[in-house]
C-alpha cells in the first residue's frame, strides 16, 4: 500500500514545528533553548496501562530528557486524539509525528507485521533483539514499514513470553481441543482454530464475564502481570504453559518517515537508544512483576500450573508451520521477512535450548538454597 | 574502601575538560559548538575484541553521536593508557572519566562486586535486567560502587549463559568431579573446588595447549561466539550444559562519581540510554551469532552436546547456595546485595520455568517446520 493511500483524513492541522529559533538567533542562549521541536505521539494503549502505556510514557520522557527539551515528546493514550487502531494512518500521512503500538495491528495493510510481532513457535524475546540487531531485520522491518505505512519501524518493547491461557478444562490430548470455545486472537488462534478449536473473538473487557458464565472455555491474555486485575482465576483453574502462540510479542515505535528523514542524526541516535533502552526496561517491567503475580496465582488462589503434552505440542508446531508458510505465501513482502526469520530461527533452537533452556531447568530443581 | 584509598598513582594529567566555551559565547554558534567535552573510556578488553570491545566501542560511538560530539568518548584498549585491571583505579581518583569492565574484577577491593556480576544458579540476563530497573538493583550498584569504588554504575552488556565448559572426559556423577583438572575461574571455580575438582587458573592464552596436553581436562571460556577463535573443539569432544555458574554475566559502566554528578541531567540520560540500549545490543550479538557456531561444532567438528545429571545439578545447586552465603557473610554490602538479589530469584524461578523454559522445551522438539 501506498503511503499517499494512508492519509484518510486530516485529524488536527499540524501544530508542531519549530519554535523559538528568532529569540535564539539574537543571544548567546543555552544550547537547549534553540531548535525547540514538540512532537505528539499516539499510541494505542489507555493512559498509563501498566506496562504496555507506562513504557510508552517512560520511553517519551527519557526522549524529552535526554534532548534537554529540544524533542519534547507528548504523549497521547488511545482515543485521545486518534482512535488506537487509526494511529498508523495519523503518523503515516504525517498529521502525528509518531506512534507506540503493536505490528500485527497493521495485519489489514501490511499482512508482514504480523511476523514483525514475532510469530506462533518463533523467537524469544533475546532472540528478536538478535535478529533485529544481527541477523537482517532492522533493514526488513524499515522496508516495510516504509513501503507500507509511510514509517520508520523501531522495536521499543516486548512483553517477553504470554502465556496460552486460563482454562476450566483440563486439555491432555488434540481429542480435547476440539470444540473447544477459546478466546485467542491472531496467529494463534488462527493455529488452534485449524485443529479443531472453536476459536471466539472478544474485546478484553468481555472476556472475564465470557469465562465466568462458560460462553468460552479458555482465555488468553498476556501474562502474569497483565492478567492480575483480570480476576481469570476465580473462573478457570488451569493456567497453561508453553507461551507458543506469542513467544516475545515486539511493541514497536512508529515515525513518519519524511519527519523521521529531517531529524538531525543527533536526534535520530536519541531515539534510537531510547527506543532500544525501552525495549529492554519494558520487557524487564513484565518480568520482574509476572514472578510475584505467578506465585500468588499458585499460592493464594490455588491456580493450577500445566503443560501441554509433547504430543500436542508436536502437532501445534506443525500446524504453525503450516499457517506461517500460507501467511507467507499470500504476501511477497511476507515471504521476504519470514525466510529471513525461519533462517534464523533455525540457528538459534539448538544454542538456546542448551544454554538459556537447560539452565532454566536445573535452577528448577530440589534443592537447598538461601531464600 | 574509601574512593581516596584507589588513586595510587596519577596515569595521566587531566586533558580533558571544556573546550570552545570562550568562542561559543560569542555569537549565537550552533548548539553543538558550545560545552564540548572529550572523555576518555579505558576498558579491561583488547581493542575490538569481538562481542565485548567491540561493544564498549558501540557505547562510545552512540553516545559521541546522541551528543553530536558534546561528550565525545575516546576509547582505550586494556593497556594502552591503563592495565586492564587498573582501569578502576584511574576512574576511581578521576584521572580517567568512565571504564567499561566486568564487576567481578573488582573483588578484591569490594567482594559484593562478584554478586553484582550475577552468581552461580543465580539470574538469566533478562531476569537481572528485571532485578535491577524494578527490583531494587540500580540503588543497591550505585551505593556498592560509589562507597567502595568512587564510581557510577551501569550496565552496559550481557554475555548471556555461559557454558561452563569442554571436557576430554565424560562426567556423568559427582565421583567424575573428584580430581577432575578443570580451568574455571571465579565462584564457579570454587564450587567446583568444594566438590573435590582440582580447579587450575590459567590466563586464557595458555587454555587451549593446556587442554590440548592433557594437563586439564576441562576448560571453561564463556559461548560458542567467543569461543569459535579458541579451537577447543579440537581437543575436548564434549561441551558441557548447563551455564549454571555465569548465567547471564553482567558487564558494566563506570564512571567516576565526581564526574557523573557533574554532567547536566540531559547527557545523563544521553549515557544512561546508551548505557541500557548497548546491553541490549552486546547480548544480541552473543546470541545471534553463537546459535551458527554452535551448529557448527555440532555438525562439522564432531562435538558433543552434554548435560550433567539433574543429581549433579541439585548438589551443584546446594554447593553454590553455600559458597554464596559465605561470600555474603564476609562482607555487609554482600550481604545487603544477596538478600536483595536471592528474594527476586526466589519469586522467578516458577515463573521464568514455565514461560521461557517450557517453550524452548517444545520448540526444541521433532515435528516438521518451515526452513
Amino acid at each position: 500500500m501506498k503511503k499517499s493511500q494512508l492519509g484518510r483524513r486530516t485529524f488536527i492541522a499540524s501544530s508542531a514545528g519549530l519554535v523559538g529559533a528568532g529569540a535564539a538567533a539574537t543571544f548567546a542562549s543555552p544550547a537547549i533553548s534553540q531548535n525547540r521541536r514538540k512532537w505528539r505521539m499516539v499510541t494505542t494503549w489507555p493512559k498509563n496501562l501498566p506496562g504496555l502505556g507506562t513504557g510508552a510514557q517512560h520511553f517519551a520522557d527519557q526522549v524529552t530528557r535526554a534532548t534537554g527539551g529540544r524533542l519534547t515528546i507528548e504523549l497521547f493514550a488511545s482515543g485521545e486524539i486518534v482512535p488506537a487502531f487509526e494511529s498508523i494512518d495519523a503518523v503515516g500521512a504525517g498529521n502525528i509525528e509518531m506512534g507506540h503500538g503493536a505490528p500485527y495491528y497493521w495485519k489489514g495493510k501490511a499482512p508482514a507485521t504480523q511476523l514483525v510481532s514475532n510469530f506462533p513457535m518463533g523467537l524469544t524475546a533475546q532472540e528478536y533483539n538478535a535478529w533485529y540487531h544481527f541477523g537482517g531485520g532492522r533493514d526488513l522491518c524499515d522496508e516495510l514499514y516504509r513501503s507500507a505505512l509511510g514509517c520508520k519501524f523501531l522495536p521499543c518493547g516486548n512483553t517477553g513470553i504470554q502465556h496460552p491461557g486460563w482454562s476450566r478444562k483440563e486439555v491432555n490430548s488434540l481429542d480435547d481441543i476440539k470444540g473447544l470455545k477459546m478466546r485467542m486472537p491472531g496467529l494463534g488462534g488462527e493455529v488452534m482454530s485449524r485443529l479443531g478449536a472453536t476459536v471466539v473473538n472478544l474485546p478484553g473487557s468481555e472476556v472475564p464475564g465470557a469465562l465466568a458464565s462458560g460462553a468460552i472455555d479458555w482465555a488468553e491474555w498476556n501474562n502474569p502481570y497483565g492478567e492480575a486485575s483480570m480476576g481469570f482465576y476465580r473462573y478457570a483453574k488451569y493456567y497453561y504453559t508453553p507461551g507458543w502462540h506469542e513467544p516475545g510479542t515486539v511493541l514497536e515505535l512508529f515515525v513518519n518517515a519524511e519527519k523521521w528523514d529531517s531529524l538531525e542524526d543527533e536526534l535520530k541516535a536519541i531515539v534510537e537508544n531510547c527506543a532500544y533502552a525501552t525495549n529492554q526496561v519494558m520487557l524487564a517491567e513484565f518480568q520482574a512483576r509476572s514472578g510475584p503475580v505467578l506465585d500468588s496465582f499458585v499460592n493464594d488462589h490455588g491456580t493450577i500450573v500445566k503443560e501441554l503434552s509433547d504430543d500436542i505440542m508436536r502437532e501445534i508446531g506443525k500446524v504453525s508451520g503450516e499457517a506461517m508458510q500460507d501467511l507467507a505465501n499470500s504476501d511477497p513482502m511476507a515471504m521476504k521477512i519470514f525466510k529471513s526469520m525461519i533462517e534464523f530461527r533455525g540457528h538459534q533452537i539448538r544454542y538456546t535450548n542448551v544454554a538459556e533452556g537447560s539452565f532454566i531447568k536445573a535452577r528448577a530443581l530440589e534443592y537447598p538454597f538461601p531464600s
